[in-house]
C-alpha cells in the first residue's frame, strides 16, 4: 500500500496518546509523531479540527483514513501493519472477544475513575478545569471499585497479563497507561489507592518491562511532571502559600 | 461447531440488552433468551455471578465462552455466526476502524449522558438509586453535547446511517437503542432534548424501520414502562401527591 507515512497526533501528557506511541515504537511501525499540546489548547485549533473534528488526542492519519479513539487506533494498527505479533490482538475469535470485552469495560470504569480523580485533585488547573472535591470523591469510589474488579476478575488467571495471558495485548497497554497517570498524585495518595492491589502493581511492572525501553521513554514527560508537582507541593508545605501561577508546575514541563 | 445453543442473559429494560436481542433475532441466530430481572436484583444473584462476575447484563454463554459488554458481544456475534451481512460489521479495515471509533466514543459520551440523565430523572427509584438533580443537570449537558456531535460529525454523510453508510452497522443498533431509553421521560422533556437534532430523529426512525419487526417487539416492554410513568405523572399532577410506592410504576410492568 502506498499511503505515505502514518501521522500520529498525540500529547504525551495524555495516557491514551502514550499507549498508541508505545505500541507504534515497540512494533517498529514507521510513523511521524505530531505534538498537539493540550495545555496550549492546540487540540482546539482549526488545523487540528480538520484532522479530528472531535478535537481529542490521539488521532491518526493513514492514507485516506482519519481515526480517533485510542482503542480503535490500537485495533487498527494491530490489524493493518504486517508483522505484529498475534498476542497484541489475537486472531482467535474467543480470545479477541475477551480483549474487546475488557477494553469496553475500561471506558466507564477504570478510565472514568482514574481520569476524573486526577483531573479533580492535581491536573485540573493545568488544563483549565477548576478542582472539584466532590467529583474527586466520587471518582475515587469508581476507581477503587474498578481496581478491585481488575484484581479479582480481569487479572485472575495464571498468566501475568489480563485474562490470564502470558504476553501483553493492546488491552494491557491501554489500561496500564491509564493507571500510570496516578504518578502525578501525592505519593501517599497514590499508594493509598494502589497498594491494596498487589496483582495490579505487579501487572503494571510486567507491562512496563515487556515494552521497555519505549514505555519509559514515552513516560518521561510524566515523570518530569511528577517532579514538578512534588516540588510545588513541598513549596506549599514550606511557605503555606500556593504558587502565584497555578499552571507554573505544568507549563514549564 | 458443536457448542449447544447460545444463551443470552438480558433484561429488556436495559438498552444494551435490547441491542443484542434485536441483532440476534434480525439475523436469525439460534439462541435462548434468559431473563435477568434487574428490578428484582437478579443480576446480583450467585447464579448469575457464575455467568458474569461483573454482574451486568447483557452477557452471553456460547460453548466455553462467557462474554459481557454489549459492544464486544455484537462484534463477536457478527464475526462468529455464518451468513451475517457484511454491513453489520464490515470486513474492510478502514470501515471497521471507523465503526470501532464511533462505538468507543459512545461509552463516555452518548451512553454516559443518556444513562445518567434517565436514572436521575425517572428510572432511579425503580432501580434503587435516589434521584440526584445536580447529576441530572450534568448528564443533560453531556447528552446535549453528544447529540450535537452525533448530528454534525457522525451522521454527517450521504447515507442514512452512521459514518455515511447506506445500511446499518452494529454501531447504529447500539446507539439508537441507547437513545430509545429517553422514551420513559416526560414527553416535553424528551422533545426538548431530541428535537434540535433532525438527523438524529430521522436516523432513529431509519434504524427502527431497518430492523423491524424485531425492533418494536423487543422495545415493547419500554413502551409499557413509558405508559406507566405517564400515568404516574398524571396522577401526581391531579392529586398533587406522589404514589405511596415509588416503584409501583415499574414493578408492575
Amino acid at each position: 500500500m502506498m499511503m505515505g507515512k502514518m501521522k500520529v497526533y498525540a500529547d504525551r501528557m495524555s495516557q491514551p496518546s502514550r499507549a498508541v506511541l508505545i505500541f507504534c515504537r515497540f512494533n517498529r511501525i514507521d510513523f511521524e509523531e505530531i505534538k498537539v499540546d493540550i495545555s496550549k489548547r492546540h487540540h482546539l485549533s482549526p488545523q487540528f479540527k480538520e484532522v479530528n473534528p472531535l478535537q481529542k488526542v490521539p488521532a491518526i492519519v493513514h492514507g485516506s483514513l482519519n481515526l480517533s479513539e485510542s482503542h480503535a487506533i490500537l485495533v487498527y494498527l494491530a490489524s493493518a501493519f504486517p508483522g505484529i505479533a498475534d498476542h497484541w490482538y489475537p486472531s482467535d475469535l474467543f480470545t479477541r472477544a475477551k480483549i474487546h470485552s475488557v477494553m469496553d469495560w475500561h471506558h466507564s470504569n477504570l478510565r472514568h475513575g482514574a481520569v476524573n480523580y486526577v483531573i479533580n485533585t492535581v491536573l485540573g488547573p493545568a488544563t483549565g478545569h477548576p478542582l472539584n472535591p466532590k467529583a474527586a470523591a466520587e471518582a475515587d469510589k469508581i476507581l477503587s471499585s474498578s481496581l478491585s474488579k481488575l484484581e479479582s476478575i480481569w487479572l485472575n488467571g495464571d498468566g501475568r497479563f489480563l485474562l490470564g495471558f502470558s504476553q501483553p495485548s493492546i488491552a494491557d497497554l491501554s489500561m496500564v497507561c491509564e493507571l500510570m497517570q496516578l504518578e502525578v498524585l501525592d505519593e501517599k495518595d497514590r499508594s493509598r489507592i494502589l497498594s491494596p492491589y498487589q496483582k495490579v502493581l505487579r501487572w503494571i511492572e510486567d507491562t512496563r518491562t515487556a515494552t521497555n525501553p519505549h514505555f519509559e521513554e514515552v513516560h518521561n514527560i510524566l515523570y518530569r511532571a511528577k517532579k514538578k508537582f512534588e516540588q510545588q507541593r513541598s513549596r506549599i508545605a514550606e511557605t503555606g502559600t500556593e504558587p502565584r501561577n497555578k499552571m507554573e508546575g505544568h507549563s514549564k514541563m
